[in-house]
């Protein structure tokens, strides 16, 4: 080989015949029956088992991104469970694809958005929050986690996700600041711009200690689990054919022959 | 329009601008702070809240399927990901592209095998096991579920998983007939193939009332979460362009002149 | 390392410093300005150079299989890039994804049934043809490369494939079977069937000499075109949005209070 | 229904039973027989039939994206293939998914460069091209489509190209300027930067009129035209499993107990 390696090296997983261990911990012994779906997930990203009060948080923010309904990405893998069903992975997979900048990607704009205002530690928060608010209108960029298409006058999740936060005293900082910035923009525009769940989800991740790069992670593994929902109702009741049929008729009316 | 639309319908969830529900129930009141991630998971796939039992053999039979290792999974995850590190849900869809007859798909094999035999409960589960080894072996096929390439002389999950499950009562029938699969199966070919962690949760997902196309799901899901694990790791260790180095040189060294 | 490796090898290009080849052919100078992009996907995928022939036939057939107008394939890639406008290569492949065995992946099956039947070289295709159509009919499933939903009497890409094959020399005994299965298929159910565009294009990769393991591969590059020119048209007048609004609105109203 | 729905249109396709027609053509009459599949490509994403001299250029291009071995795009199809090789279409979707910032995708950032410095019409193009090199310096980027890491001291890609458009009369401003942009970057650091593949085409896409948005769909439609090769040898000469099994035993060697 006129290559040179160099070693490659991962820390989550070993296995040898007899055993399997992940972050540290033996899978039969140490982990199965001794975690929740949600903690083991905490521990594969992170390295850390959360407390029982960070569990209760991370549970309630992961179920938020579960399931949003009709939505593009659970169309994406509608249609292509209609192509493929017997790759049920693949649709799954095309569902995922969509998760960018978006939609669910956006939560990480609101987490990066959040931790870059408290990486200083300012005393002031609401000036932090104006601040935060100027530098996007400067931009002519829509502040991330304030406001809502459909969700008026209230994202009905936020508030619940913040109290959560609060019952499991975790309602710190970055809780304090996504309300305040929600408070800023609305006097910037001059209507109520509520914090919503995006905003919140942001929040309650800087809350957790998860680092920035993961938020869009979550987004993406929850959304897994909302997306095998909508395939499993698609092979049992379908729609992927009928809005195919509806979009290609309508689309190209008015290029056809009478 | 020319074409006669029918209607399209969906169960999963509803949405008006002040409330959102999933299956039934309210989002913000009744479930967030009152389920786990993996119980709304079933709610989400089934409609059902599962039993305090069942969701603790849920929990295992899934975290089971999140992590293992350096699988082709997750190395098509990191090498994606290598290439477009702004698109973290690709890289997480690009993995689970992999999930079919041969990885993680399987558990589908195992738990179709033990549904289809029990589906007129036959009262002589050892006749029956004998009968599934008999047909895949006619088949040329391996019976599902059975011994392990690498795990040997047990794999040590599906013990634990067993254990769990009879903790919890839901040590029933299909438990039963996969244990005799695997001691027909070693019988057949004289040696040891004890039940495999594919077989476990094979027969768990039947013992838990889940429909069998849902069982695949099950492993994209559960793997969506371990392949965020990898991915974060890559960022931070990445082997993906040294392996593809390594493998472009040696695997055409063969055709370069000298 | 306690793994022993075996090692690893490729055939298809190799490159050093200065050098770039492919198939055998350096790339700068002896297929650059020297290929068609569909004749060095011939060489790409089979490491043969097409006669001119056999470029114009498989030229016609990629060009059919491009583009279909909306379908679920294009829906997927649009719903995508609605939610991830900066990874067009994310929507391309959830568009990919649903190319399975209901749709553009039928061609294989049309290729597999045709290449079965002429391996034995029979001499009477009639017989051949009945029995293939009997064949189907006993495993209640359908004739691949027969008939349309949609396109009647006759789909007019299969006469338009067959002509071409039959000017550049390419009309042999998979194209007359295939025709022969049509007619075998109509006199079954006492209606004309006529050969579609799935069954030409079976009949012609067999013609080319193409295995039928690449047949589904054709489909899924050549489809990668049109869904590139759905991505740009979705950029510029989206549809994504809409229908997703459309779809969610009805499909849950059933559930919605009042 | 309570949402008020707006018309969609699609400009690409119309079909009625007995008529297909794309981009104002018939199908089967003006299309099939009469166009290269890379001319008919140029029609389905841009409405327009190229010029022979384009055409030519285009091809050359196309033909450049298609195959760079074992890159970790290769690599992520032939890993999902080992794992669903039933769903060829899945293998080739997630070895897209990394067609992005880093790989393939840079060919856009090259055509967007030349694209913004040429919107003026400027007079001095060395000016424009030290301009381009001194701000991607003062932002700490590195300048798109020139140096090679691997290719040296000149990518045996880039002149074959130029000769290429400059035998089709296409060698204009893009082309022009994308050499003085090297020729600057080559002395600001005072090293030899020649222009590499990357800023050829990224140059003759810009001189063939095609959007920038276009650019990085070229790369996607051309890579999966080299991923089906590579899966179509996996199929045959399997690499896959010898490179997991490697990457799995040495990358967690320090984590296993002796």
């Amino acid at each position: 080989m006129s290559y040179s390696p160099t070693p490659i090296r991962s820390d989550i997983a070993w296995s040898t015949p007899d055993r399997i261990a992940v972050r540290g911990l033996d899978l039969p012994s140490e982990i199965l029956g001794h975690f929740s779906l949600a903690d083991f997930s905490f521990l594969q990203l992170t390295g850390r088992r959360p407390t029982p009060e960070q569990s209760r948080v991370y549970d309630a923010l992961l179920i938020t991104l579960v399931e949003h309904g009709l939505t593009p990405s659970a169309l994406a893998a509608r249609m292509t469970y209609a192509g493929a069903p017997e790759s049920l992975q693949a649709a799954v997979a095309a569902g995922l694809c969509g998760l960018g900048s978006v939609f669910v990607g956006s939560t990480e704009g609101a987490a990066r958005m959040l931790t870059d205002a408290l990486a200083d530690d300012p005393e002031d928060l609401d000036a932090a929050a104006a601040e935060i608010v100027a530098g996007f209108r400067a931009r002519r960029e829509p502040v991330p986690g304030i406001g809502h298409p459909f969700h008026k006058p209230v994202d009905p999740r936020a508030p619940r996700l913040f109290e959560i936060a609060a019952e499991n005293g975790l309602s710190g900082r970055y809780v304090d600041l996504v309300q305040r910035v929600a408070a800023a923009g609305g006097r910037a525009i001059g209507k109520d711009l509520p914090c919503n769940a995006t905003g919140a989800i942001g929040a309650l991740t800087c809350e957790l200690g998860l680092p920035v790069r993961a938020v869009r992670g979550l987004g993406v593994m929850a959304r897994a689990i909302g997306l095998v929902g909508h395939i499993l109702e698609e092979g049992e009741r379908p729609m992927a054919v009928e809005l195919w049929r509806r979009a290609d008729d309508e689309a190209s009316a008015h290029l056809r022959p009478e």
